[in-house]
């Protein structure tokens, strides 16, 4: 097989087979075919797209490029997991691990770093002090073992040719692809070894997929997907128009998760992590009434048995479980800088996409790959999209390192928000499922 | 400028400045935007097309990395070259330079090599003994002042940044792409500071466009592009269904190129040759009649003229001008078989695109840029389309290096050929012309 044969096949739309495209791919792995004629191709494929048969190929040669867990059959719990596409805000990550675990399922939830406007759960983790996300693979399991779920970084053991491209994709604008975006998602959640997965798909200003139609493409594909690996899935369409829950920033994030773990915290947060911890449950416990897992769920929120998980979790990753009980002991900025309602009215815009930009700008994120991440620094917001506001009144407060990057935030800010004379129309939060409730899944 | 977010735009369908654009492709060639993101670039140019005001761009960028010639105003005869899109047997330039020299012009013609199924003029030269293409700039065109025309290899010296992107998309399946190609062509002939460029774009079997609309926009693309930059352009559309003329391969091309020079040789040859000369005298020669031009370039190919000037070129640059009287000099290769028709009939088809694969097969052209080339190889054609032939008569004369070749080339010229009971319908050899007659020019 010549590559550039191969390039100029998908480039024409053909279909590659199986044979070729995964030749390709390994020998990608091994070094003999070059970044770029590997861009050239994902190139091709953003453009003009895969068959269900490649995008299959695709990701069992990215699941065959690593180590394989698997925690069917090994005579414990059910192992699920749950991956969000990114957004501003999101720390639900921190909350349903714990609380799944709780419920007596594993959880092995290996996750990534931010990039871009989006969060990662590892920076958000890495801000309580003393926590390790980088265990290797015999650790992670040990701690699964102990306390029913783990949270880590993706290991290189894991799904490594995914890593290889992400990163050229990251440099050479074919991140958003449905395709390539659903091989990366699926090969490293099916590599991990579970029985069912949920995915968080987010729509909305501060999402990847920022119209509602590629959003169900990309839920369907995920799904079908998983689904052809043997991994039972579901996936919520969820609201990404304003950052989750109250606070964007690694530190204030965590803050906020373990409100919600004790039964406290934005009702938004709540109701989303609740409602895709229902789904993870369901999928693995049949024998259940839906409406007595939800309740069961919310119990472990409001009575503190999924914190105390979170306790054990953090302290066995080598952090400082007083944050459980004096959230002080995590890193505070030297700055809060309050930023006041320009108008009265309504506030009709809080863009995700906007707020998250400034989060990054004051250090809480990462342009490329290797930034350092401040794990002290972000925005706490004080009013959503209906709140009927003041001038003067204070909308965000801005924790930052230098009046200058407050300022920087500011000036963001005040692009992000927008007001008006009347409330603006309602965007449910939950607004999809796929399969849709009452379609057999697969 | 990111150069992520620029390759973002181009493919997403939008419209580069004019600024970015260059300075995307100063950075390419100053060795800071790598290679895996010009070939990302690359491959969205190759879908997603170009606006005129980015390929006008892309063509100045690729001037503008090397030297600039200007024969223009100096006071020496019109400078004028010929550039064809590349076909099999095409050995027009070996017969139209010193032609043109010797109607009055000067010929300052750089030429590639040949790659795939197409040869290059500079390989054909090669095979002269003691001919070298490798003059530097300063030898070049004191050659040109000398003899009127001068035949050389692409120079590192004009429009380097050319040689780099062909390279790439050579291995990222990014050649065949209209405004690629325009501007590699036109940058190269701009930089060689002509008043009057003659494209020669084939359509066919053998030709990079194989259908009649794409090779029309091609030669469209071409003339607006050079006119653009003030050289004077006017294309033909000419067949290549089969090869032209009755060899392929180095040393007989340069053989049948002699014959035409001597007013012999095949007639689709001389047909095409007069139609591309007698476009260039009339693009800089406004005085003389057209019927006059034609009358003359015939008699000095009829009564020796050109030939003493080809001789005269190759003596100026190393080369045995015993070649012109004896060619017998040139290289041979030891063994000639003959292929004979399997059929009674009709010639319907002798396929160019095959034919030229059998002579790189033979060893006369390159599958990679660094293969070696043997100018003795080749074939020799006995019976073109329309040839009505019997079983047992020879159809081809394979020239090859050993009997397993011969073998390999006869079985692709089984390939290459049809017969039939019916003679196949005419391909016109000279079927267009941008602009069209009567049309004003740029």
């Amino acid at each position: 097989m010549l590559a550039q044969e191969l390039i100029a096949r998908k480039r024409d739309g053909a279909e590659l087979t199986n044979e070729e495209l995964r030749e390709f791919l390994v020998e990608y792995g091994a070094g003999k075919v070059p970044d770029y004629q590997m861009s050239a191709f994902l190139m091709a494929v953003l453009l003009n797209g895969m068959s269900g048969a490649e995008l299959r190929t695709l990701t069992r040669s990215i699941i065959d490029s690593g180590r394989r867990l698997d925690f069917r059959g090994d005579g414990g719990p059910p192992a699920v997991d749950k991956h969000s596409t990114g957004g501003v805000g999101d720390k639900v990550s921190l909350i349903l691990a714990p609380l799944l675990a709780e419920y007596g399922l594993r959880v092995p939830m290996m996750s990534g770093r931010g990039l871009g406007h989006t969060g990662g759960t590892v920076d958000k983790l890495e801000s309580i002090p003393g926590f390790r996300t980088d265990l290797g693979l015999e650790e992670f399991q040990a701690v699964l073992a102990d306390v029913g779920c783990a949270m880590v970084s993706q290991t290189l053991a894991i799904a490594p040719l995914d890593g290889r491209l992400y990163a050229l994709r990251d440099v050479t604008a074919t991140v958003p692809s449905i395709p390539l975006i659903s091989a990366s998602i699926v090969s490293k959640k099916v590599a991990e070894g579970i029985e069912a997965l949920v995915l968080d798909v987010k729509y909305g200003s501060g999402a990847f997929m920022r119209d509602p139609e590629r959003a169900v493409l990309l839920a369907e594909t995920l799904v079908e997907l998983a689904e052809s690996e043997g991994v039972r899935a579901t996936a919520l369409l969820t609201a990404m128009e304003q950052p989750l829950g109250r606070t964007v920033g690694n530190a204030l994030e965590v803050r906020e998760a373990v409100a919600c773990l004790q039964g406290k915290g934005p009702a938004d947060l709540r109701e989303v992590t609740l409602a895709l911890a229902a789904e993870s449950v369901t999928a693995v416990v049949t024998d259940v009434p839906a409406g007595e897992i939800r309740a069961e769920l919310e119990a472990m929120l409001d009575d503190g048995r999924a914190l105390a998980r979170f306790a054990r979790l953090v302290e066995r990753q080598g952090g400082d479980p007083g944050i459980c009980t004096s959230p002080e002991v995590l890193p505070e900025a030297p700055l809060r800088v309050t930023w006041e309602s320009p108008a009265d009215g309504f506030v009709t815009r809080a863009d995700a996409y906007e707020i998250g930009v400034a989060a990054v700008e004051l250090g809480a994120g990462r342009r490329k790959m290797e930034d350092e991440v401040d794990p002290a620094v972000g925005i706490e917001l004080c009013a959503r999209r209906g709140t009927s506001v003041q001038r003067g009144q204070p909308v965000a407060v801005i924790h930052a390192r230098s009046a200058d990057a407050a300022e920087t935030a500011a000036r963001r800010l005040h692009a992000a928000y927008g007001f008006g004379e009347a409330p603006p129309a309602e965007v449910p939060l939950v607004w999809g499922r796929v399969p849709e409730v009452g379609e057999p899944a697969g």
